[in-house]
């Protein structure tokens, strides 16, 4: 279908009406009047209905297909599947609107005061980094006390009982224990804020590239996920507190950013020049690299992840911002914990999780591992795309029959209970009994082991996540038996696959690198007893290249991800290997299904752009891909006219183009400017508008401070109340709105289109006729819908879900 | 003046002929049609003599500044000076010209062959990275070698003369090795390719900005860097070898990428689809991050080089690519090298520098030096800003009178020798012995010390510079006398400063970290003994904090340098100090003068467009930013008349729209899309045009393989023959063309067009009217003349050196 559009457009080029020979409508020559003129009437024979400025798609040429003409059909509450697109989300401006406010307030700011902007920019960064680095102590701390209250208990009812035989009390003890702090944890986020469920990274994601996901930077979601992750933790579930830190220095620098908490009702009446799309989705990419920051001590790999993940256009001051906004996180967590355990000089704890120290020179590794290393990746892309591919199942479920807030909660409690009743059955039938000497475990279960030795399935699963990857990553060889490995492998990977997607605060990077350690270290015990010893595999080697192919394998990031590896083990050396065992795993996996955070954005239909459009779809141009008709206003608009626009539910749209009509021919009409829905809203707020005979009168003046007071959350259009009388009033947009938008011809190829629009960060790009004239709009769902599956390009259908 | 002409433009908008109460001239009504015609002919009286569609600024308002209408004077042979743009630097286009050959190819080729072109990437990539390292291997061993040879000999020389007081024979040998090696060296930068002055970071700057600095990337500039680098090291300037890595890997991607050699004229025949600007600047930015990788160690250093200097529009897949190339070149450097030094599974030397290790636990920093770290960072600010502003007067001097390649050859030999001397009457005054037991020095001079102990000043004189700076570093305390450090950093501050910007291959990183870490270890013992202990300042630390500073305040790079020297201490505790240290530096450097780097990119009057339009240019729109007038083309067009127009020698155009006239209204000209002269002149030597009589025969088929063949080389318009029957042809530029180039509306202010034209990395960006006639063009010479100076915005004029 494609391909046919493709043809005639091709085609159409040829015999378009006004050709070279024949005279162009453009100007007020009158040969081609007439002509020209009953062919845009034939055309477009809805015209005179279309009295609000209504436009149809004028310059059709008359061989184009039919279809294109009628609006696409929008169903309603189609059942989820990551086969559509959802129109609920809307997407943030990244493009500054340039309306003559804003050029005058930019033109009154001197040189001096864009340095104190600038100034108030580190200043915020600053802020940012103490926040999400004490936010990042504060969890650690409270996870840290209550686990050890919890384990202390468990494991001093579990060695009074061993004794006596009735340790299924101990069983009960553990798994309602956990059952409980993961119903408390489950009933905040299913209750009070569901965004807050997960460890947030699909939902930054989002954000960042330019879509803005309800509630996600919201004071509110932040309590709701610290307090959820520290539960879920203590709760004994397979997940880890890092990935949160994402989210929650996110929400920090969303808040601190503006200035103002809505949620609070206060406002600080500070750093308003940055309420807007642009400048907060700056701060927002230095919190979420604060959190990286914070959460594994890696700054520079904050920085990588933010600008992976979000930023198009690579800005180096933006950049120096986010990498100083790491830097403070993870000095003030740094400190902090350094000070909380009593070593305040030895800055030693820079993150939440801390590899520990490989040793280069005792642990370099040889050219003949470098294709060991290569086969774990593969293997960790297959196990990565076997966990997602169940995930995926589990998600598709749950999203199926899992939807009421209580079966959440239920599905969560279940979930804690099975976890602590497995680990507990894992111990009790372990007979792996390790001397307890030059041990430093927090909690080490004696159980049946003799005197002087404790459990070993107890070393991995009696321990919050954390600690048993450093465990499996330091403990010296021989530590751990090959059948333990496996087993916990094995029982590990369905309890953390199950866990994921849970309506708790949780994240999957610890659970991933659990997994791969333990595997990882498996393979490096097995690899040395089959060569006998001719490849002196050190374990704690292998069970970091395990782990890194485990989460290369699940989460598919590249660049970011290997430089928190190198970063969270302060050590250079891997860097190569990691980097092969990272890429190594991705392409394995990629090769399957995709990554576990691009997979949930899918299902939740989330409008995604990816970094370029899709390879083969230089087929389209913009006039197949943009949508028609576009709602049109003029520069002096009968206030009616906008209610009735704004209030027009088929039709949602949060620009409008405005255009000038030539009298007599309302069908035709030049690009003058674009009006958003929120400017519009702002201005019947204030009633700018003034009647229709005293058009000579100066309308009310706005300032860009009400503008700004009214961001981000717009009151909706039913709020505003116009009369009857108001409705007949003229309001002039011309000194709101963007005078000079972005478009494109509609001859621009798709991957064109695409560029223009991601790498500029916009949310609505005109597309004009070459007369300037506007024949539709692109926006981010028109671009979206083209992905790359299997079969080649496929469209996929957009629904009101 | 700027305000003024913003008045006049906004009270303009409100005067405009075609207000909404008038017809607007887009369409065929009757009504304006007259008003409007007489309105365009009144305001382009010279639109009759233009025959070749040579078109004025049709829309001037008629109250616009009357100087506007005026090209701009071009004044011939000015003295150079850094507040002047020169029109010699052409643009690299990275935008794709979309044009049907284009198109066509793109959509025969499927999802599969995409696959194959992708992997061709990868392998490129793998190229670059690993003949990156292997030329830094041969840099680095030859110039151990040579080094050796002449250390030796000269160390015997002198410790054969200290008994018999002929030391001034030594002095002689000494200076003139080093002058031979240098002029070598020097003549070949001067006679052969003078591009390969210096560290070659300028012009990969501007390279990956998107100038086209001739030669910058050939084989015989690569051939030249590398010999030049090794006689400028072994004839024993104060410099380095790291700098020119950059370059060296640079032109070896460029080479690699394109599969073929134009100095050796051979063609391999593959990575044929590579062959255009915008892929070849990725795979330079592969090159480059290569070098830096293997210069020093830091392969994550290097991507962030790459994407600091260069990227404007950040792509995943592409800074992945680019990872991948640093990471294969630091791992071929480090396997030669363990192999050529005898460990061959001792992974240890990652890059041509190794800051040595920094055992972290034992130098630890702790709260209280953070102030003083800051303090050095100031200290550094100032002088690197010094250094600097010495090195603009004598760089200055040398532009107004040693132009001359003979000039430039001896004065090269003078520093050569006067550097030998310097540092042997340093030498031979010092009377700094230090016991030479658990040493590790490699030519130790004893001269009149007693046996068993070495003349300190030579240990930081009598050595690569490399060696002494690692030697700064780990020597243990009390190594050095306070006023040999000190004396030792007054001598090598001005030699290096003398040094930088001779016409040798040569980088100025080692020299700045050696200047820093000889006073920040002075600042360091000095520090101890003031506080008699209380602050135990290890000097290595403060040397180590002290060449961040210095290096920061002479180059000013941020986030790359940063973590550069992370990776090249290889130790993540020092991240944060050192980030504070640069920060520092460059703020206090900033105020003071520019960095060397761009301070040298000015001073060659480079058109180079940074990061964002100076802040308080909004005042400025496109219309006074633009180029008028532009030659444009019709669709159809006279041989003749593209010959004419390419061959005009005033107007040396590289980008030319294609318009449509309206018959009888030449001065109106639709935009229909753009055509380079690259582009013109591959057609008009294939002779792609048809006779006047039989414009209905086909014209014959160019390929695209038809342009790749003459990129990046195209003819001149004078090597081209045309017969005064072709000049009679027509030729149709429809399939050639790009159709839908990026335009902007004449009311868009600096800043925006700016972003536009910055985030695509754009060559040429037409400026519209409302109906999208073409009004004027901006390139980047247009953007760059706009600078924030001292006082505020300022305008750069333009130049024809």
């Amino acid at each position: 279908m494609a391909n046919v559009a493709k043809k005639v457009s091709w085609s159409g080029r040829e015999r378009e009406p006004f050709g070279p020979g024949e005279a162009t409508p453009l100007l007020n020559g009158t040969r081609g009047a007439a002509a020209t003129t009953s062919s845009f009437r034939q055309l477009t024979p809805s015209s005179s209905s279309s009295r609000f400025g209504r436009l149809s798609n004028v310059d059709l040429s008359d061989d184009q297909e039919p279809e294109m003409e009628e609006p696409r059909p929008l169903p309603n509450e189609i059942p989820h599947s990551e086969k559509l697109l959802s129109l609920k989300y809307e997407s943030l401006d990244y493009d500054n609107c340039e309306n003559q406010l804003f050029l005058e307030e930019e033109k009154r700011i001197n040189h001096t005061a864009f340095r104190t902007v600038e100034i108030r920019r580190w200043v915020i960064c600053a802020m940012i980094g103490i926040l999400t680095g004490l936010v990042a102590c504060f969890i650690d701390i409270v996870v840290e006390y209550l686990a050890g209250l919890k384990y202390e208990l468990v494991k001093g009812n579990i060695d009074g009982f061993t004794e006596t035989g009735r340790l299924s009390f101990s069983l009960l003890l553990w798994a309602t224990l956990n059952a409980s702090f993961v119903m408390v944890g489950s009933v905040m986020v299913a209750f009070i804020e569901p965004v807050a469920a997960g460890s947030g990274i699909p939902q930054i994601k989002c954000y960042l590239n330019g879509v803005k996901i309800p509630h996600v930077v919201r004071l509110k979601t932040l309590v709701v996920k610290v307090c959820g992750v520290i539960l879920s933790v203590v709760g004994g579930l397979a997940v880890g507190k890092e990935g949160p830190m994402i989210h929650s220095g996110a929400v920090i620098a969303a808040g601190i950013s503006q200035g103002r908490s809505t949620s609070l009702k206060r406002d600080f009446k500070i750093f308003e020049y940055f309420r807007r799309d642009t400048e907060k989705r700056d701060f927002v990419s230095a919190g979420a690299a604060a959190g990286v920051s914070a959460a594994f001590g890696a700054p520079v790999g904050g920085v990588l992840f933010s600008l992976e993940e979000g930023a198009s256009f690579w800005n180096q001051f933006l950049t120096w911002r986010i990498f100083f906004a790491s830097m403070i996180s993870t000095f003030t967590l740094n400190s902090i914990l350094s000070i909380y355990k009593g070593n305040p000089w030895d800055l030693s704890s820079p993150g939440l999780i801390n590899f520990g120290r490989f040793d280069s020179e005792k642990m370099g590794y040889s050219f003949q591992e470098i294709p060991i290393f290569i086969f774990m990746g593969v293997v960790g892309g297959i196990l990565g795309a076997m966990f997602n591919a169940l995930n995926y199942w589990l998600t598709m479920f749950r999203i199926r029959y899992i939807h009421r807030p209580c079966l959440q909660v239920i599905e969560a409690m279940l979930v804690g209970a099975v976890t602590a009743s497995v680990a507990f059955v894992m111990i009790y039938s372990s007979s792996d009994c390790q001397p307890l000497q030059g041990n430093s475990m927090a909690y080490p279960l004696q159980l049946f082991c003799p005197d002087g030795e404790y459990n070993a399935m107890a070393a991995a699963f009696f321990n919050t996540p954390e600690k048993s990857v450093v465990r499996l990553f330091h403990d010296p060889p021989g530590t751990y038996d090959p059948m333990t490995l496996g087993t916990f492998t094995l029982i590990y990977f369905f309890l953390a696959c199950w866990t994921y997607g849970l309506t708790v605060s949780a994240g999957v990077f610890i659970p991933s690198l659990l997994i791969g350690a333990a595997w990882g270290r498996l393979f490096g015990i097995l690899l040395a007893s089959t060569t006998s010893g001719w490849i002196w595999a050190d374990p704690g080697k292998y069970a970091l290249m395990g782990a890194a192919a485990q989460l290369g394998g699940i989460v598919r990031m590249t660049l970011s991800l290997t430089v928190i590896m190198m970063e969270a083990t302060g050590n250079i050396t891997y860097g190569f290997p990691i980097m092969l065992v990272l890429m190594t795993a991705k392409i394995v996996g990629d090769y399957f299904v995709e990554g576990l955070y691009d997979m949930h954005i899918q299902l939740q239909s989330v409008p995604f752009l990816h970094w370029e459009a899709p390879v083969t779809s230089h087929s389209f141009t913009a006039r197949e891909v943009m949508s028609t008709p576009v709602t049109c206003l003029r520069r002096i608009e009968k206030v009616g006219t906008v209610v009735d626009i704004l209030s027009d539910a088929a039709s949602n749209h949060n620009g409008f183009p405005v255009v000038e009509f030539l009298p007599g021919h309302e069908q035709v009409a030049g690009l003058r400017g674009l009006i958003l829905r929120s400017q519009l809203i702002v201005l019947l707020k204030h009633k700018v508008f003034v009647e229709r005979a005293n058009l000579s009168l100066v309308q009310q003046r706005l300032k860009l401070k009400d503008f700004r007071d009214a961001y981000p959350r717009f009151p909706p259009i039913q709020s505003i109340h116009v009369s009857q009388d108001e409705r007949e009033c003229m309001m002039d947009l011309t000194e709101f709105m963007n005078p000079s938008p972005y478009t494109v011809p509609q001859e621009a190829s798709l991957p064109r289109v695409f560029k223009l629009f991601r790498a500029l960060g916009l949310r609505h790009l005109v597309v004009v006729d070459k007369h300037n004239q506007v024949v539709g709009m692109v926006t981010r769902k028109d671009l979206a819908r083209y992905r790359l599956g299997k079969e080649g390009l496929e469209e996929v259908p957009l629904a009101q879900t």
